[in-house]
């Protein structure tokens, strides 16, 4: 039955039937294009192939996956273009295991980026707030499963912020709901370290490398939310806007209430590195 | 883009761009009949709702609940159902908020059970095999993020088991993937209690209902896998069985290998309460 209409559950689509819809039993990636070009292509692809090992689909072709992405951006003609694709372990009747016959199922799609509203976020800054970390223990896997996710950015934005920065059952700061965390003590950047439950971000991965170019040290430890209202700055990071200044951290004001020197010059770095015009 | 095919965004089916498939945004519900006639009805109806108001669903009027459950339930004409449904926060771009002018998707099927694999289940017991609890922080909400649950599952499978009983980050048991769990030491019925992390099973309820009935001391109190070894009987209880003895955790054998006098007197109690004749 979809909503009022009966059927027999022959006819009906096999979308209907998805895993990913019984189960969330899919994973997924999110890229994004620079003017034309389709950026970090290559680690979203060893990303995207380590969440399907996770998870155990297997037998799926990454040269395939190459190639739709690429087909499906040339042809959609968006030079920022926010590309996003999840495969799922297939279709059939609903039952936990999931026979190793399904044939597993590929969806994509490609929009416009807003990087007009997305620049002004970063002239600015941006307000968080602080949500428990309600997700499940394999976040290292980027899965269907964001429910968690979805809840605690719902609190956020009813608190007027753009991002919720979550905390686990330790009173410690894991990540974004959907985005890197990191918080500046004078000349250290902090970051989580990569765990079980840190999804490895790949903007991350740049700023990092990026830190020490800037003249800031670098400390993959965690904090606590306690600590980060107390921080010079702090930034989110995330592939489709890379990074983003925080400027207000649940009541709390981050430096001056204006993104600082350090964030400008990660943000400059990544610009110049990837030569990415500003808009 | 679905598998090879490109087309615009307008023209694929909004079951694609479901909210239950993008972020698991959905929660459900499974229920059955037993000749004809649904099983504990208002009970499933009355959890689904709590589930609704517990990811912020709004808007879903429970009597059409009701009468899809019951209309869908009385076209199919099958005696011993098992209906699966599902209401998520609907379809749209992907975005992790969610507007609150989505309008909710309901899903629903109809499929016959197998009783009689069931009841050979029932005569001869079940293996199952412990697994970390991966699954996210609110499992009292039945929602549609279950790949904790489906890895789980398919690694009991692997180990020729039929289910998996999950332990916590403190090594303590907390359900099954896909059922409640409970042990019997001496004349004592032991299983965790209600937390945000444990399923309200409503054969759960039963149960504890049932215990003093049958001569069992009730114990409301966590476990380790350790000590479930150590017991002289132990079941499942799920909504399409309800009570299915477990003879053999991991490598030991529980009791003598063969279902136990409680549990069988759990099972007859149960059959007697809702005058469910044997098959």
């Amino acid at each position: 039955m979809i909503e009022d209409k009966t059927l027999p559950l022959e006819e009906i689509d096999p979308a209907y039937c998805d895993r990913g819809i019984y189960f969330g039993d899919g994973v997924y990636e999110v890229m994004r294009s620079y003017n034309g070009k389709l950026f970090a292509f290559e680690e979203h692809i060893q990303r995207f192939a380590q969440s399907l090992v996770g998870i155990e689909i297997n037998g799926i072709d990454l040269d395939d996956i190459r190639s739709r992405v690429r087909c499906a951006f040339e042809q959609a003609k968006i030079p920022n273009a926010k590309i996003y694709w999840h495969v799922t372990r297939g279709s059939g009747p609903r039952d936990h295991c999931g026979g190793n016959d399904l044939t597993p199922n590929f969806f994509l799609t490609v929009m416009e980026l807003n990087d007009a509203a997305a620049d002004e976020e970063k002239k600015k800054g941006i307000a968080v707030s602080t949500h428990p970390d309600w997700r499940w223990k394999r976040c290292d896997i980027k899965s269907l499963n964001l429910l968690a996710n979805v809840l605690a950015r719902r609190d956020a934005q009813k608190k007027g912020c753009s991002e919720a920065i979550l905390f686990d059952e330790h009173g410690l700061v894991t990540e974004g709901s959907a985005s890197a965390f990191f918080v500046i003590f004078g000349k250290t950047l902090q970051t989580a370290p990569l765990t079980a439950n840190i999804l490895p971000s790949i903007t991350r991965a740049f700023v990092l490398d990026a830190a020490k170019s800037v003249g800031l040290e670098l400390l993959e430890k965690s904090f606590t939310p306690h600590d980060a209202a107390a921080a010079s700055e702090m930034f989110i990071a995330v592939t489709t806007k890379d990074i983003v200044p925080v400027v207000k951290f649940d009541e709390s004001k981050i430096g001056d209430g204006t993104p600082g020197p350090y964030v400008k010059k990660l943000i400059e770095e990544f610009r110049n590195k990837f030569k990415i015009s500003k808009s």
